[in-house]
């Protein structure tokens, strides 16, 4: 079969580079593996309740396009509880994943001839829809000193042209765990709406923080008639990455378009998945608050472990979990990650996975039981300390 | 918000002309709902058991994109077993739900300048996906008489052209119940090979015939080598429209592709329905056989009520759990569709909602109990007898 057979834009998609890692470490005993963004541990016994009495009530009919009722409900009360602002029901639309609604937001909005502009290091998959779409991410690198990772504004906003259609900011960022600061979203608020360009905020690590209940949040900003979309998801914050369950906060004029594309994608998700959901957002803070506190521990474990490794730039990360960091001297970083695995047994991410702009990084992912992060810490300074 | 701020083409999809029905149902009582495709039976009590039980072993996390080995291996051996075809594992790509399985292969084949000839009427999610990427669906319309659809596979063929990609064929389809024969298949068949033409063939309603196991597919015919993707799904033959569970048998190079398609759109499906997939293929037959019965009472009583109507054209359907059926004089349906809701309380879906080819019939789904198939039967007859 020919390289014509399909797109070329497709076939020219790297595949996934913590794939390539991963792969590698198929079969091989004892492997920790730090490079997926998942907890090791599974979804609080209650959510999982929750899709187990739906399913004893035969909630197994398709569902609204939109989602249920009662899960735009709680996401509603949730949100304007946790951000202090005042959505109504028809700003919320339920997707099948956070990846799903950074894909049904970019057939919204993106196509040839058109460009987005987001950060990097960045997870692959959110220029991956612009590239299916056939329009164009533009990167721009955050800097990063001492293992601290910030923004220059103006080198963002100076890449926005008159095909710019999105802005996409991912903070509580993965892989870096960069926080965009209350006063340049401010700022950026305001160029979006001066340039009439789309905001898109992924805000799936919002409540993964060091700081506080939430990171900043452009939802404590906008106001009706900004073209603004929050994304966020079930998958981090509740454990429930298998679900595929997410959502969107966007202007309601736009609530028909996400029914319409998401009829077109997926028709709907599962009305069980969705209970499971609504009980997340319900009862599921007791779960978060002991998940955030196995973090912290893990966090500080990280900098005493790695922190003193000489060859290594390192800090503590405000949010998310993961530590990005610097291997001094390091050019290939599939290359030392394959390496790490066979001599280490520990998994961790290549920064290459993250577009060129991760090259020269490790990511580790510490949202794993505390003794198996030490225990892997233990492994990995051994390494870069040698 | 001005026209302006989202895609055009987005835009300016229609919404679904079965909603527009049955949101004007929306707080009528005793309404019976023949709009949708699906049973009003729900998911056997063997496939929902297995999902609780994976469940319960905390099957929770992240999976991978091309679903679980076991789930791939059971379609495997349901798959040859059934089509006396000799598929690898390689070709067989889990996806969620049939509909993600269409808008995976058309975003993986078609960009703006490409075309895709299928017929109508048809299930406008299939025509959707190519809007979605920019490209243009070219309808070629089936013919009807006296109740009896049929393709002139000449006009079809004619329709493609040098920026044709795909030529898809949804057989059983929905709403018409038309089969293609199987000389047909073999005829498009070389003919697709002779122009390389990728050809995409649409089994959700495979097993749903009233001859024999399951209607004549493609996968009797392919070669390896043939640009042919087979698209299914769990929801109709299993009564899982809500689970939201599909798959493609493809050539093994395009497996790849279908993985980092899968990540960029939903990253995997849930892994506890995943599992529910494998009882349904490996002990779902007899749930299966006990709806083909009732669908067979059904497809018969349909005709005893609706056949003697003289406004009426009406035919049993070789397969699928619809009748599409002409009504004499009428030139808008969802008008008509509305009026049959306000005077008889039951919910027929617009022959318009599956476009312009369909204008003048009316579709009603009887994978329904036979008892209220019989009420809303006798209603409509009264109805057309008037």
């Amino acid at each position: 079969m020919n390289d014509q057979a399909i797109r070329a834009k497709i076939q020219s998609m790297p595949a996934s580079r913590i794939r390539e890692v991963a792969d590698a470490g198929m079969g091989l005993d004892g492997v920790i593996p730090l490079w997926f963004g998942e907890s090791d541990r599974p979804t609080p016994a209650v959510i999982k309740q929750a899709a187990v009495e739906a399913l004893d009530r035969d909630e197994t009919f398709y569902a609204a396009n939109v989602g249920l009722t009662g899960l735009r409900e709680a996401i509603r009360t949730y949100s304007n509880n946790l951000y202090s602002c005042a959505l109504d029901l028809d700003q919320i639309a339920v997707t099948g994943s956070g990846m799903q609604a950074v894909m049904l937001s970019i057939q919204m909005l993106l196509e040839p001839g058109d460009n987005m502009v987001t950060t990097g290091p960045t997870w692959p998959n959110i220029p991956g829809t612009v590239d299916i779409m056939g329009a164009e991410p533009r990167i721009v690198p955050l800097d990063e000193h001492g293992g601290v990772w910030s923004l220059d504004l103006d080198k963002l906003m100076a890449r926005v042209d008159q095909h710019t259609r999105v802005i996409f900011i991912n903070s509580p960022g993965n892989p870096t765990g960069w926080v965009m600061p209350r006063e340049q979203q401010e700022t950026l608020l305001a160029f979006a709406r001066e340039r009439g360009v789309w905001l898109l905020s992924d805000d799936v690590y919002s409540r993964i923080t060091y700081h506080g209940r939430h990171a900043p949040s452009f939802l404590e900003l906008v106001e009706p008639g900004d073209r603004f979309i929050s994304i966020n998801s079930f998958s981090k914050a509740w454990r429930m990455t298998g679900w595929r369950l997410g959502w969107v906060v966007a202007p309601p004029e736009l609530l028909n378009q996400y029914a319409k594309l998401t009829e077109f994608n997926t028709s709907c998700q599962p009305p069980f998945v969705q209970h499971a959901g609504i009980t997340a957002l319900e009862k599921g803070e007791d779960a978060l608050a002991e998940m955030m506190a196995e973090l912290k521990t893990n966090r500080q474990l990280v900098m005493d472990r790695l922190g003193g490794c000489t060859r290594l730039r390192i800090s503590p990360p405000d949010a998310a979990f993961y530590a990005f960091f610097a291997v001094e001297g390091m050019s290939d970083s599939v290359a030392t990650a394959k390496d790490i695995l066979a001599q280490t047994r520990v998994g961790l991410a290549p920064g290459a996975a993250f577009g060129p702009e991760g090259e020269g990084y490790l990511r580790i992912c510490f949202a794993n039981r505390t003794d198996r992060m030490a225990e892997a810490l233990d492994r990995l300074a051994d390494y870069f300390d040698r």
